[in-house]
C-alpha cells in the first residue's frame, strides 16, 4: 500500500465477509433480539437486573438459539459453531450473554460432553427450555485456576448405590458460580472422585455429578448451603454464588460417566487410562466456554468501537484556522492524528482478531463433528482457544478503556453504553481461565509436540522435559498456509530491501519472530537444567519469555487469519481496504515490538522509524473509512443505545446553526 | 545497586518521608475520616450515595479541612497545600473527595482566586460551612476542552446594572456540573462577558459569575433549568447535572472582578491589557483542581495496590514441587515473576509519582503565598500540573486494571473495592482537562521560553512561532538541581561501560532523550514550515512526536523527584531499599521505551537484553519488601475496606489446616 486513492467499500460484502460461515445465526440474532424486553439498559438494582436477565433468557427459549449446541437426538440443531456465535451476538445485554453461556454452554456443554446418553436423554430438554436452571461448579475459592487441586470430594457408597458429595473446607466452597445465587435448581458438581478400596479409599482424580441444588420454591435443599457473591463490578444480571455441600447424597447414575464410571460394587473403570490424561481430555471438551468468552471479549470491543468511532466522526473540538482558502472550523476530533492511533490500530486488530475466531470456532466445529478422535488436533485447538481467548480479552479491556477515554465526559455516562461495556467484560481477562495461565499453557503446548510425554502442565515436569529432549518447534499452520506460503516465497526477503507494506515480509517477519523467541526460550530452560538449577525458579525465571511467546505466536496467528479473510472477500476495493487496515495491524505490531525487532536486528534504526510514521500515514489513509468499518461489524442501533452513537452529537451541532 | 542482601527497612522513617510535608495534615485526615459514617460502601442506588456523600461533606465541616484553602480574613488558615492534601486523603468514597473538591476546591476556589475582598467576605463563610453547595459551571456541551470558545454570554445592562447571562443554545448548556443536579444553590459561572458599546456589544472573553440556581427549599430558580446527568460508570456519589439559562439577571457586583470589572455605566477594565493573557491568567489561578486530581488519582492508585500486593502476598496458587530438601508448597502468587512484573514496576512509578506531587503542591503552595507575581514560575508550575495530572491518571487508570485482575476473580467482586476504585477514578483521565490536551500543553510549554509570544495555545500560533525563532530548549529544573547536576558529572559518560544501577547515568539518559525529543520536535515544525505546509498539518502530522516528548519529559521529573526524595531519607536501610525501587522505576521505564533508546542509538542490543534481565532481577528482589512499601503509604485499614486486604484469604488457609 503506498497510494491512499479513494476506494468504494462495498457495504454488503464486508457485513457478509465478516458474517461468514454463520451468517444465517448472526442475521437470526439481529431478528430476535430486539425490542424493550432485549434494549441495553442501565442503573437496575441488583435483583433488577437479574430478573430481567432471566426473563430475556426465557424469551431466547422460544427461538432455535438454545438447541445450537446439543444433539439431534434431544432436539437440537447439533452445531456447535452456531452456540458459539449466538453467543457473541448477545452484546445488547452482557448479561444474558454470559447467563446463556452459563445455561446452555457451561451447565448444559457438561452434560453433553462429560455425560452419556442416559443422562442427555434426562436432563438436556429441561435445560433447552430452562425448565431445569443449572449451575457449573467447578471453581473453588482455593483454587481458581488449578482445577486439578480442587478438594471438593464425591465418595462411594456402595451399600446404596450413592455419591456422597462433600466440601471438606471454606477452601473447598465452589465460588463465583453463575446461576447459583437465584435461579439455579441443579448444579455440574467437579470433585475428588473416590471409591472404596481394600486399604481405604481409591483416588480418581476429578469428576463431575449432577447434583440438585434447590427445591421447586427455590428453597436451598438439605446439606446444601447457598451464598450469594453479592454485586459485582458488572455482568450483575448473572447471579453468581457460593456452594457448600455438606455430605449430599446423589444416585450412582448422577455421575457423569463419560470418561469415568463407577460399577454399582464400587469398581472404577475408564476408557482413559492415565488419570492425568483423562483429567485433560475431560476439560479439553470444555473449551467451547473458552471460545465463547474470546467470541465475547470481540463483540463488546467491537459495540466499543463502533460508538467511540460515530462520535468521533462528529464530535468537534477546536478550531482549524483559515488557510489555502478554506474556512476556519471547528475539526472532528477522529481528524486529529492522536485521536486516529487511539482507535485505528485497535480497530485493525479488532479485524485480525475477528478472522483469527472464526478460524477458531471452524476449528472447534469440525473437531465436533469429526468421528475419529485426533488427538493432535484437539491438543492444537485447545492451543489456541487458551491464546485467543487471553488476547482478545486483553484487546477488549484495554480498547474499551480507550474507547471510554476517546468519548470523553459522554463516555462516562451509563447513557452511553461503554461504562457497562467496560464493566461487564472486565472478568474476561480471568474467568474461563486467568490469561496469564493461559498463555503459559500455550507457549507450553508450543514448546513440544510431545505434550503427553510431560502431561500434567507443571512447571518441572516441562523443564525435566526440555532437558532430555531434542528440541522441535511447532509452528501451527492456520488454515491458509499454502496462500501464506507463496506470500513469503514473493517476499523479497529479510532487511530493509522490501517495501513497508510487502504481505509476505510481514509474514515472514511475524513467523520469524515467534520462531526466534520460543527456540531461545527452549535454549534457555535447556542450559538452566544442565546447570542443575531448580527446576521451578528455572521455569518462573523465564516467565516474562514464557509470556512472550505466546504474544508472539498470536500475532502470527491472528496476522495470518487476516491474511486468509481478505482473500476470501470477492470485491476488489473492499479487499484493498482490508488491506490497509491489515497493514496498520501489522505495522502497529511492528512499532510496538520494536524494541524486540530491534535487539534482535529484524530490522534497522531507520526502518523502525518508517514504521512509526508509516503508522501515521495508514490512520490519515483509513480516517475516512472508519465509520465503514465498524459499521461491517453489524451490530443493531439498538444493541448499543448510546445517544452519542445514534446522531445525538451531530443532532445537537444542528441546532446550533 | 548490585548485591541483594536483605534490608531492614524502617516504617516509621518510610512514612514520615511519604507523608512529607503536610503530615499534619495526613495525620488528622487519619484521625478524622473513620468510623461508620466514612466507612467504604457499595450496592448504593445513586439517590443513596448522593445523600450518603453530602451527609459526608457536612461532617467534614466539623472539621478544620474546608478552611485550609481559604484566607484567614475569613476563617480559613490559607493553607493551599494542605488543601491539596486533605483531598488525597479522602479515598475511603472518592465521591466524598470529587465533591469536596467540587465545593471546597472548585466552586469556593474560583471565589477566592477570581473574586475580590468583597466577594471572599459575602460568600466564603458559607462556603466552608456548605450552608451555600455551590457549582463550578466552566464545561459546556459543545466545548469540553475549548474553554475558550464557551458560548454562555453575560451581557451587561446598565439601566438595571445588572448582568444578563443566558445560554443560546444547546452546546453552550453547561454539561457535567458537578453538585448541580440535586445540592447545589449557586454556581461560578463562566460566560462570554459583553458590555454595550457605541456600535453593538464588545466582547471581553471568558468571566466568571456568582448565578444562584435554587431557592432554599432546592427548587430551580426563575430561568435556571436544571437536569441530572443521570448515572455514571462511577462517582455516583457527586451529583453532575446540566444547567441552561434564560436571560436570568444578577447584580454587577456578582462579577467575580479580579481580572476584569464593569463599571455601573458599562465600561469595562481589567489590570492585563491582552484578553488572550487575561484568558490564561485567570485559567492559571485554578489549577490547583488539576493538581488535585493528580494526588487524588495517586492515592486510588496506591490503595488497589495495597490490597492487591497484601493479598498477592497471602494468596497461594499451583504447588512448586519438593527440591532441595524444601517440601511441596502451593506458591504465593507474588513470588511468580509474572505477578511481580504485573505489580511492582507500578509500585515503583507510584512512589516516583508521589515524590513529583510533593513537589508540585510545594511549588503550587510557595507561589500562592509569594507577594509578587512571578510569570516563569506560573507557567512552569501549569506546565507542570498538566503533565502530573496526565500521567498520574493514566498511570492509576492502567495500574488499578491491573491489580482488579491480579486479584483475579475476588478483584472483581464490589466488597473487595477495587471495582470502585477503578470506577471512580476512570473519569480522572478526561476531567479536569483531557490528557491529551494536557500533555500537548505541556510540550507546548516546554518547547519554547516565550509562550507569551504565540500565546493562544492554537497550533497555528505554536507552527508559526516555531518558524521565526531561534529555538531554546527549556529543561525545566526540579527542586533537587544540585544533588542531580553532581549525580551527572559522576556518571562515567554515556554509553555501556556504566553500571546498569549508576544514577548518573540514569539521569543523564533520561535528560537526553527529554531533550533530543523535544529539538527534534522543533526542528521538524520549523523544517515543516520551511516547505509552506499547513501549519494545522503540520503540527497535527506531529502530534504523537509532541505525546511523546511530554511524556519523556514527565519521566524525567517523575526520575528527579524520586531522586530528591531519597536524598531526604534519614534511615539508610530505608534509603537502600528505596534505591532498589528507584532502579526497577528507571530500567522499567528504559524497558519500556526501549525501542525509542536502540533506535536513537542510547543503548546497545546486548545493553537492553540486560535492562530486561535487570528488571527482573530487580522484582525478584524487591518482591518480599512489596507488603512494607504499600504500608508506607499509610492508608488506613478501613479505608480499604476489602476483605481480601484484610486477611480473610490468610485467615481461610489457616481453616484448612
Amino acid at each position: 500500500m503506498s497510494e491512499q486513492a479513494p476506494l468504494t467499500p462495498n457495504e454488503t460484502e464486508l457485513r457478509g465477509l465478516l458474517d461468514g460461515r454463520w451468517a444465517h445465526v448472526r442475521e437470526r440474532a439481529r431478528d430476535v433480539v430486539r425490542g424493550e424486553r432485549f434494549a441495553p439498559v442501565y442503573g437496575l438494582s441488583v435483583e433488577e437486573h437479574r430478573a430481567r436477565t432471566l426473563d430475556q433468557l426465557m424469551a431466547l427459549t422460544e427461538t432455535d438459539m438454545p438447541g445450537y449446541g446439543f444433539p439431534e437426538s434431544v432436539g437440537g440443531s447439533d452445531d456447535v459453531g452456531a452456540s458459539v456465535v449466538a453467543f457473541e451476538m448477545l452484546v445488547a445485554d452482557m448479561s444474558l450473554m454470559v447467563k446463556m453461556g452459563v445455561q446452555f454452554g457451561l451447565f448444559g456443554g457438561a452434560i453433553k460432553a462429560l455425560g452419556t446418553d442416559d443422562h442427555h436423554r434426562r436432563y438436556l430438554p429441561d435445560v433447552m427450555s430452562v425448565a431445569l436452571p443449572g449451575c457449573f461448579a467447578m471453581t473453588e475459592t482455593g483454587h481458581g485456576s488449578d482445577v486439578q487441586r480442587l478438594r471438593t470430594t464425591a465418595t462411594y457408597d456402595p451399600a446404596t448405590e450413592e455419591f456422597v458429595v462433600h466440601t471438606p473446607d471454606e477452601a473447598a466452597r465452589k465460588d463465583y458460580i453463575g446461576n447459583a445465587a437465584r435461579d439455579g435448581r441443579a448444579a455440574v458438581v467437579f470433585a475428588q472422585l473416590r471409591t472404596p478400596g481394600p486399604d481405604g479409599l481409591i483416588e480418581h482424580g476429578v469428576h463431575a455429578l449432577m447434583v440438585p441444588i434447590r427445591d421447586e420454591d427455590g428453597a436451598a435443599l438439605p446439606g446444601i448451603t447457598i451464598e450469594d457473591c453479592g454485586p459485582k463490578a458488572g455482568l450483575n444480571g448473572v447471579d453468581n454464588g457460593r456452594l457448600w455441600f455438606d455430605q449430599v447424597r446423589v444416585p450412582r447414575t448422577d455421575l457423569l460417566n463419560r470418561y469415568g464410571d463407577v460399577s454399582p460394587d464400587g469398581t472404577y473403570s475408564s476408557p482413559i487410562e492415565s488419570p492425568n490424561r483423562r483429567f485433560f481430555t475431560m476439560l479439553g471438551t470444555l473449551i467451547r466456554g473458552r471460545i465463547s468468552v474470546a467470541g465475547g471479549a470481540g463483540s463488546a470491543t467491537k459495540a466499543a468501537l463502533t460508538i467511540a468511532l460515530r462520535y468521533a466522526d462528529t464530535r468537534r473540538q477546536f478550531t482549524r484556522p483559515a488557510a489555502d482558502g478554506r474556512p476556519a472550523e471547528e475539526v472532528r476530533i477522529l481528524d486529529y492524528l492522536a485521536h486516529q492511533r487511539k482507535l485505528l490500530p485497535a480497530l485493525a486488530r479488532t479485524y485480525a482478531l475477528h478472522f483469527a475466531q472464526e478460524e477458531l470456532v471452524t476449528g472447534l466445529h469440525e473437531l465436533s463433528r469429526s468421528e475419529e478422535s485426533d488427538d493432535r488436533a484437539q491438543r492444537e485447538l485447545e492451543s489456541r482457544a487458551a491464546g485467543l481467548k487471553a488476547v482478545a480479552t486483553w484487546h477488549a479491556t484495554a480498547t474499551i478503556q480507550t474507547c471510554r477515554e476517546a468519548c470523553g465526559g459522554s463516555g462516562y455516562l451509563s447513557e452511553n453504553r461503554i461504562p457497562q461495556l467496560k464493566a461487564d467484560s472486565d472478568i474476561f481477562t480471568t474467568f474461563e481461565g486467568d490469561n496469564t495461565v493461559l498463555l503459559q499453557q500455550l507457549t507450553k503446548g508450543l514448546l513440544t509436540d510431545f505434550k503427553d510425554s510431560f502431561g500434567d502442565l507443571d512447571q518441572l515436569g516441562l523443564a525435566k522435559f526440555m532437558a532430555g529432549k531434542v528440541f522441535e518447534t511447532v509452528i501451527e499452520r492456520t488454515a491458509a498456509r499454502p496462500l501464506i506460503e507463496r506470500l513469503i516465497a514473493a517476499a523479497p526477503g529479510r532487511g530493509d530491501e522490501s517495501s513497508l507494506y510487502n504481505r509476505g515480509w510481514h509474514l515472514e517477519l511475524f513467523e520469524d519472530r515467534e520462531k526466534h523467541v520460543i527456540e531461545g526460550l527452549a535454549a534457555r530452560l535447556r542450559r538452566s537444567k544442565k546447570d542443575g538449577s531448580d527446576a521451578f525458579e528455572v521455569f518462573n525465571q523465564a516467565q516474562d519469555h514464557v509470556l512472550e511467546a505466546g504474544r508472539a505466536h498470536m500475532d502470527r496467528v491472528a496476522l495470518e487469519a487476516f491474511v486468509a479473510g481478505i482473500d476470501r472477500c470477492g470485491d476488489k476495493a473492499t479487499a484493498k481496504l482490508l488491506n490497509r487496515l491489515c497493514d496498520l495491524f501489522v505495522l502497529s505490531v511492528i512499532e510496538e515490538n520494536r524494541g524486540w525487532f530491534l535487539e534482535h536486528e529484524r530490522i534497522s534504526t531507520s526502518r523502525a522509524k518508517a514504521v512509526t510514521a508509516a503508522v501515521n500515514e495508514l490512520c490519515r489513509g483509513l480516517r475516512p473509512y472508519a465509520v465503514p468499518l465498524v459499521e461491517g461489524f453489524g451490530l443493531r442501533d439498538e444493541w448499543l443505545g448510546a445517544p452519542i452513537a445514534l446522531g445525538a452529537e451531530h443532532r445537537r451541532q444542528g441546532d446550533r446553526d
